[in-house]
C-alpha cells in the first residue's frame, strides 16, 4: 500500500502539541534533577501520557479521513482496516 | 506531610530515560515535519506513552520503599498510601 | 445518522467471549468470596479488562469495514468519523 | 511469602461491584443478541473496564494497607513492593 500522509492541514497544531510535550519531558528532568516529590513525577508522567495519546487521537482522526477514506474508494480499504486495527490494538491493549 | 524524595538512587536512571524520551519526542516532530506515514506516528506516541509509564514505575516503586515505608513508620500511612492510590486512580483509569 | 449493525458476521464469536467473560467476572466473585490473595485478584481484573478491550476492537474493526464504510460511500462519512474518533478517545485516554 | 488477605473490610463492597460488572457483560450479551449500534457496544466495554479498573484500585489500596504494610513491619518488605509492583506494570502498561 502506498503511504500518503493524512495530516497535512494539522501539520501545524501537531507540531505545537509535540513542541509543548518536549517542554513536558524536559520539566520532567528539571523535577528528578531537583529531586521534586515523587508523586508529582508520577502526575507530570500521567500529563505527558496524555498528551501522546491526543496527538495518537488527532493523526488517527486523519487518517480515517485520508488514507483509509482514499484506500476504500480505491477498493484497498480491508488491507487499511486491518492495518490501522492493528496499530489501535497495540494502542489500546492495557 | 512532609515530602521527601525516595528515588535518589535511580536519578540517574531516570534522567537518562527521560533523555531517551525527549529523543522520542523531537523524533516525533521531525516525523511529522517530514510527513511520515500516520501510523508510525502513531506507533512511535505508543512508544512515547510506554516510556512514560515505566518512568511513573520506577518513581512508584521508589516511593513505596522510601516515602510510604517512612510514613508507615511513622504512624503517617494511612495518609500516604491515600495519597499515593490517589494518584494510581488517575494513571490507571482508562 | 441511521445506525446499522456491521458486527454480524462476528456476532456468535463475541458472545462468545462474552461468555467467556461473563465466567471472568463471575471467578472474581468467587475469588473474593473464598478470601483469595489481593495481588490475584488486581491480575484476574486485568484480565478481564484485556478481554474487554478485545471485543472493542473487533467491534471497532467491524464498525470501520461496515458502518463508517458505508457512511463514506454515502457522502456521511465524516459524521461517522467524529463520532467513531469520539468514542476512541473515551477509550484511549489514560 | 505466606498470602494474607487485605480486603476482607471492603468484601461486601467488592461483591456488590462485582455482580453489578457481571449485569454489565449480560448486559453487553443482550446487545449484541439485539444487534445494537457497534458504537455503543464499545461505550459499554469502556464502562466494564472502568469498573474493573476501580476493583483493582480498592484492591490495591487494602493490599498495601495490610499486607505490604504488614510485610514491612516484619522486614519482609522488599520482596512485598517487588511483587505489588510487578502486578502494577502489567496494569500500567499500554
Amino acid at each position: 500500500m502506498a503511504h500518503r500522509t493524512s495530516y497535512a492541514q494539522n501539520k501545524g497544531a501537531l507540531l505545537r502539541r509535540l513542541r509543548r510535550m518536549e517542554g513536558q519531558v524536559r520539566g520532567l528532568q528539571q523535577m528528578v534533577a531537583d529531586d521534586r516529590y515523587c508523586l508529582d513525577i508520577v502526575q507530570q508522567t500521567n500529563a505527558l501520557t496524555a498528551a501522546a495519546r491526543e496527538v495518537a487521537l488527532i493523526v488517527l482522526e486523519d487518517h480515517l479521513r485520508g488514507c483509509v477514506t482514499d484506500a476504500l474508494k480505491d477498493d484497498d480499504g480491508d488491507a487499511a482496516i486491518k492495518e490501522m486495527v492493528t496499530v489501535l490494538g497495540k494502542t489500546l491493549r492495557p
